[in-house]
């Protein structure tokens, strides 16, 4: 029985480019780890989600690990939440929110409070607190935007919203839309009303009223969903996972589905991650854990910013970032592959398969020369991202029997 | 329309072989007809079950025959009592069984009567009867193991065990775990009070306890599980079907799917076993069969064995085998493939794919050169096992159309 390591190359797959001589940036790119795996493992394609589909890093991140998006992926609420650095459990709900103003009699003058962007960081933190046995935490996004998280007994998101989605209208006493939500939306408008008496006297807002500004005086809510009930990564596969991201939307999947996060300030998400410090916390999470998901997100970044050279240049970096994990053949087996292309030509997610690599000792290597969307046609591999956690475990020799 | 043979090469899938240069067993051995095979017609890979799946020879075969395990592998009680050599159809029930002591008192003194080795075949023979309607079929197996069948009107598996599991405990009565389960209980409740007397006063139990051993003066049963009861393969397909097979599972699961079985004693399932006789029989049930499937076990045992040289061998012998096959391209559909693979070097089943081999006269021929695991890269077939039979019928110009 191997460990395994999966690295997600985010938004790795790409189209031919005109600035790269009609070649896509991994195929451009120098890339002698990676070619050097491909022609000892075998390589081909993976369909996210599947065939043509167009996935977030969301979704397809949930469909790598197992969990299959079209009956987890509960909305953007809890998603949303993560993507802000909440840590999110099966059976929490979340909702998206704005910081905004209310007059008097409690009509929303600002759905943005001026698109307030001053120490909302801070208003979320004093948001963040328990009432009645219930949890409330609260992050802070861009300007107005934040997403609160709920954690306690019986939740549910059979619940309206408090925004009224327009100035001029009160804010709206939140419904329960069953009866499964009732105590739900009976906790939600008390929490409303605490939360906007903390904000009234908070002194950003004493400072910003002074200044002719409009006060984030109360938090809106919208978009309730919860948290999907998935099984742990552990129970699953027999294996304890640990989670090495830049960007807190995987660590936030990661987190709900048990594996244990692990981040350092200099795994930042962007251009200047230090792609090392990645792979050496790889390494060591190893020695205690079976199972390491990686996921490198500058490629995406150089996809949505429409630029080749940076997308190669942040494959190069990666390609060499992973040499210590070449020679543990015989202890792991290693899949390098995207979430879904972000091709630099178009400066979006498309559905088109991502190149797929893997490698462990013993492997029925096939005839791939080199590790590049192109190549992949000769590759021995063709799997939806739903199958690739199990064809991982047959390769490591983890797959149980069906059968006699 | 073209009749249609499935070979599956039991166990055939390998990795890569130190003793045998790097290469698997198939890529090693010498397979002039298989290599002629797959350059007239397709190769590729076949998923069995789905990718990655480690299935075990009954979930396969039933998944290559077109029934989807995951709704009618029903447990392992049926497919034991197959083991042995028991003919199950659909709506019998059976249970694993041991040959066990009691005391006067029915207090299990020996859960393996002394792990009887002696004429246990005779005594299953005895208890093998009807009883009100109902037909009681027991197979034995190695030592003390056995296997019970029932047949009859409203069988239900929603029965507890009369194996207390455990010495020093009473014979447990039979009890219904549910309202469907009632008559059945009784009726086994009878079965084993009437097994015990022929048991007690058996020649072979007189002799054992005159010479101090433990009697097999009871069956203990275990495990009931009922046959599942899928569709006729003559119904589902439109072709009349036989089975070929040495080992007793798969003539079991090839009549539970409602094939003619043909055998005869030089089909061993081991090494030893006669692959002229087995395509020579295939012939011959072409005569007045649409469909045939052939079983040749010793790739498995070799695998298990982890004796790729002797993998090699029975690979070479097969490939000699199948050579009144090759000129009757206008006659029938051959297909050559294993049930899954068993590596050599980790002597047990694994969830790589495994190599699959399709041949017709008019054909849609690919690349293919060679039949192994590492050329069928370049092959064009990607498939589930249980996409096979219906991909079988298209190419045999045997399939329904689909719409107008």
């Amino acid at each position: 029985m191997k460990k395994i390591v999966v690295l997600i190359m985010d938004g790795l797959g790409d189209r031919p480019n005109s600035e790269l001589m009609g070649l896509t940036p991994l195929q451009y790119s120098f890339r002698p780890n990676m070619n050097t795996l491909a022609r000892k493992g075998q390589t081909g394609f993976m369909f996210p989600v599947s065939e043509g589909v167009c996935t977030g890093s969301d979704t397809s991140h949930l469909s790598i690990l197992g969990y299959d998006p079209r009956s987890v992926y509960t909305g953007r609420g809890p998603f949303e939440a993560m993507g802000l650095g909440l840590l999110v459990n099966p059976g929490d709900i979340a909702f998206r929110a704005n910081f905004a103003t209310v007059d008097a009699s409690g009509v929303v003058t600002d759905r943005r409070a001026g698109r307030i962007r001053e120490r909302t960081a801070e208003l979320a933190s004093e948001l963040s607190f328990e009432l009645d046995g219930y949890k409330f935490t609260v992050a802070a996004g861009v300007e107005h935007r934040a997403a609160l998280v709920v954690s306690g007994p019986d939740l549910s998101d059979r619940v309206s919203d408090s925004d009224p989605h327009e100035v001029g209208r009160k804010v709206k006493e939140i419904k329960a839309l069953d009866e499964s939500g009732e105590r739900t939306a009976e906790i939600l408008n008390r929490y409303t009303e605490r939360a906007r008496a903390i904000l009234e006297a908070h002194d950003v807002n004493v400072r910003r009223r002074a200044s002719g500004e409009s006060p984030a005086n109360i938090i809106l809510l919208r978009g309730a969903g919860k948290a999907p009930e998935i099984e742990p990564f552990a129970n699953k596969y027999g294996m304890k996972g640990a989670c090495i991201a830049g960007i807190p939307l995987i660590r936030g999947i990661g987190h709900l589905a048990g594996l244990d996060i692990i981040h350092k300030s200099e795994m930042t998400g962007s251009y200047n991650s230090d792609y090392r410090t990645k792979i050496r916390e790889t390494v060591h999470a190893l020695r205690d854990h079976d199972f390491v998901l990686v996921n490198f997100k500058a490629t995406d970044v150089a996809g949505h910013d429409g630029e080749p050279f940076k997308k190669v240049s942040v494959i190069e970096k990666a390609d060499e970032a992973i040499s210590p994990l070449l020679d543990l053949g015989e202890e792991i087996t290693l899949a390098i592959t995207g979430d879904h292309s972000t091709p630099c030509a178009i400066r979006e997610h498309s559905g088109d398969p991502v190149p797929l690599l893997i490698y462990t000792d013993g492997i029925r290597a096939d005839q791939s020369e080199k590790f590049d969307e192109i190549q992949a046609s000769h590759g021995s591999i063709r799997i939806r991202s739903g199958d690739l956690m199990q064809y991982l475990l047959s390769v490591s020799d983890r797959a149980e029997k069906y059968g006699a």
